[in-house]
């Protein structure tokens, strides 16, 4: 395989995916943490460092993030958002997470594939990227790649989008001068 | 902001990017994982995240590897290959590394934008991806995203495109089965 | 307070907790730790961190060790020890874990407080501590410290002495030699 | 070996250490975290776990830290503390970091053994655990535990004592009751 072949697989089934996601959905995920006092991300493996780029970034936008099991971690309260990614939405760990967060009473939006998972009776928004998960649903789209890299993918360029919108709502404009609150000694 | 224009702000940035990106280089990397005895991967931020991502599917695919400052890291030795992946190539810790590393003779690997960077006397290998980091190099391409969310991208997808090319040398065929090496109680 | 009190309340504290523990269950733990393929840790907040100290001694004595939730974890089997900490034994994501765990038949090492807990079913051994934790049981050693700071102490210095058995059982006998296995480039 | 001996071994070592740290040192730690705007700590390998821990314990006492790495890091001011855990003083990362730090001019607190280290000249504070680390000089106390345990275990100790003197000084006095800021999701 050349390089090539390898880059069009990557890019062309983003295209695909990023056709199917919804708008709508997208935009209420932007204004839910926009609206939140905090914000926790929950996922796990490859997902979970799609995540901890989309708190990193949250954060550099003036939005209080973390993920669940961070050292500096803060309780949870009904103010705020939980969001979690999971393409199968039947990773064991999440799930216990968000049912263990019900009880806090925090707005759960959930990332997935899969529609009809353990986690949609606790979500009060669900962002679909319908790619080929573990599970593989016949509405899925498959693809070429490793695993589930192209769920994975997805999760980050989704993620980055939203803040952009995020950015937009803020009335932020200068998006390279952002460093004030980045580390300064990394 | 529509989502609308926010995914293709994305998508066409990264298409942009991966035109520039050289083929060569890429293989050049795929065959120094292969042949390589262990591989470290090192990198700050989110850049760091995206290499953790590209570290676990190089476990996935059969190749021994780890970040370093991970709670395991072995001690590298000149039959491995460190990759450091930073933008401007100035980031002090990577550079600490990179100086640091030398010492026990590995392969080294820089994934950047700046070709003539600190890291450039130690390099085996400039695997250049062509876009604005916190320098603003001249003949790097722009981004209409925050700070360097699209070199953060691109080392991602460089990453799993690299995984492709490896599978395909290592005559790995069916892509959607490597989770026996995959933790399976998460 | 003065330092000298601050400092006899830690150390005093510490030699009435290691006066309750079981010389019995902890030369059990050790011998499990030898016997298994491979030793999963886990454990939330600082009781994690702790684990992770403990994981990565392992390591130095040349047993192959990860925690729940590492880039690299790999699957677990049943020639493998999972060593749950958790001083109440209901925290929920070890309480999650051991439940799924448990389908892959590992042995199960639980460190703890309680020696009634969910996780109770779930084990092949209990090694306590007992010391106060968030349920403040009758028969717990109660502490002058913040939170649960006593049990976290005790679980590092019980992994330590652990770790003297286990170097011993496999006659290891110059311990300031194990750098060998150690990182060399932090 | 018995764990009896194991015990002794460990208890007794750390009696010895903490007979020789200096109250005045401690002291003057914890007037300095109460002071700081924000802590940073930072560390390598099980150091680093041991300091993380203590970042995890200044939180719960309201004060702000976090670690040099960790995905909310801010940038550091000359409103701030660095406090660096490095029994040589010479280990690259710390080193390369207390360096980069010194231009922003937070003050720098180091703990360590070695008190003519590379990072002598840009302390504002050094607190000595003197016991045996890599260096192994010739005023350290001796340890029959393995690679720098002693060291680790007393910087843990150390910061759990620096904790008690803290909460008096905030004049906190329900130790058990500082679960508020404390994680409820894990």
């Amino acid at each position: 395989m050349r390089f090539q072949e390898a880059k069009e697989t990557v890019l062309q089934e983003l295209d695909i995916v990023f056709a199917s996601v919804d708008p709508v959905q997208v935009d209420q995920m932007a204004e839910m943490i926009i609206q939140a006092e905090k914000v926790f991300v929950c996922g796990v493996g490859r997902v979970l460092m799609m995540m901890q780029a989309f708190e990193k970034r949250l954060n550099h936008l003036g939005i209080d993030a973390c993920y669940v099991g961070e050292i500096n971690e803060p309780a949870i309260t009904d103010k705020d958002v939980l969001i979690v990614a999971s393409g199968s939405g039947e990773s064991v760990v999440p799930v216990a997470i968000v049912k263990k967060a019900k009880q806090f009473n925090p707005k759960i939006i959930h990332i997935g594939s899969n529609p009809n998972s353990s986690m949609t009776p606790y979500e009060d928004l669900f962002v679909r990227i319908p790619c080929r998960t573990k599970l593989n649903l016949e509405d899925e789209i498959d693809s070429h790649q490793i695993m589930s890299s192209l769920f994975e993918q997805s999760v980050l360029l989704l993620a980055d989008m939203t803040a952009l919108l995020i950015a937009d709502k803020k009335q932020i404009t200068d998006l390279h001068a952002l460093w004030r609150k980045h580390a300064n000694i990394e």
